[in-house]
């Protein structure tokens, strides 16, 4: 009984991870779509989260199978409800990824962000498709390391974001409406991408140690 | 025991209803605040917030121990589940309604929204605070009538929402970059605070029935 308990657990773990992976993909190919105004790879995109919500139905339904079968107590029962919360902040980041690519698709052929905000914009990209990597590799390793490198990531998107705020509201900023609309919803997703990524990793780290890492460590 | 543990899920249920409550104060104050640019009603809504937070918390830890020390299978273990799910959405609607607030105190002593918009925005806190209101009844009576109602304001919300776009996209929006910033943000937190409420109902749902209402119908 105990090995098939350990084998579910294990299970649910590498669902987890698969999910994660399925993740860093969607957000890395949005981003890319996302600055080159590539429609086909939005499209991709678009079509992929499906798989992501399907397996993360598919992981809680196990998870919750594994409540009702198996009675886990202490820190396997905080495992398993760990994983839910986990899976749910991964298909969150799933459906940011998907928005971005749906705001590539929306403005094709012209790229959604203007000029003097690119650079800014590919940074934020780089940052979000750090904190997914990092994400995948801290649920397979568990190496607590991983999560202030998350952390700091985050700090650096917080900073983009408020930038890219900064820059829509000074005189020099002589976009459309449209545009600014599209820059800040934009802008937002990136940023609650972030989010969520740290939220997992928050998540990571208390299962390992069985303490919250303060709230503002971590957001930044 | 199977007194105890039915008083136990009773608390649990007092508690999301007890959240829910909060939730529903917070929006329709936070949606007073950001229409008259009250400073002081912004500042409780963000105070109150923490209220909300630390009660999630709580709510959560005692599903979990009840988990741990139960072991509930079947409509129990589901009904416990569930509640960890809606908690989780009715804190971010707490959420969203203190960032309405942050807006509020951000342009203080101007209003967030120009005079055009702002029937539209009075209706979107209309709809949101019907919402919260409905998801209160609903988690307190399961009447299910609730959730075809809390599906209707969803539709009128998603309606408002894309004319707020439609209406910064016309060429007679003349409004700053930062107005249409912040009205771009003020609207999507209207309109994820709906998508929030309409997931509580939808869990609600589906713990009275056992079966999931189609997103489309409850989406819109």
């Amino acid at each position: 009984m105990r090995k098939v308990f350990q084998a579910e657990l294990h299970q649910i773990g590498e669902g987890l991870i698969e999910i994660s992976a399925l993740v860093e993909e969607a957000v890395s190919k949005a981003s890319a779509a996302f600055a080159a105004a590539d429609l086909q790879a939005a499209q991709e995109v678009i079509a992929a989260d499906a798989r992501i919500d399907f397996l993360q139905n598919d992981l809680d339904e196990r998870a919750i199978d594994v409540l009702a079968l198996q009675g886990p107590v202490a820190s396997d029962l905080r495992m398993i409800v760990g994983s839910l919360r986990m899976s749910a902040s991964l298909e969150r980041m799933g459906d940011l990824a998907r928005h971005i690519a749906q705001l590539t698709r929306l403005r094709f052929p012209n790229t959604v962000i203007p000029a003097q905000l690119r650079e800014t914009f590919a940074e934020l990209a780089r940052q979000d498709i750090i904190i997914a990597a990092k994400v995948s590799e801290l649920l397979e390793s568990r190496n607590l390391e991983l999560v202030a490198d998350i952390s700091t990531a985050k700090i650096e998107i917080n900073k983009l974001h408020k930038s890219v705020f900064a820059t829509m509201a000074s005189p020099e900023w002589a976009e459309t409406p449209a545009t600014t609309v599209d820059v800040t919803l934009a802008s937002r997703y990136f940023e609650r991408f972030g989010d969520h990524g740290v939220s997992v990793a928050r998540k990571v780290s208390y299962l390992v140690t069985g303490e919250w890492q303060p709230e503002d460590f971590l957001a930044g």
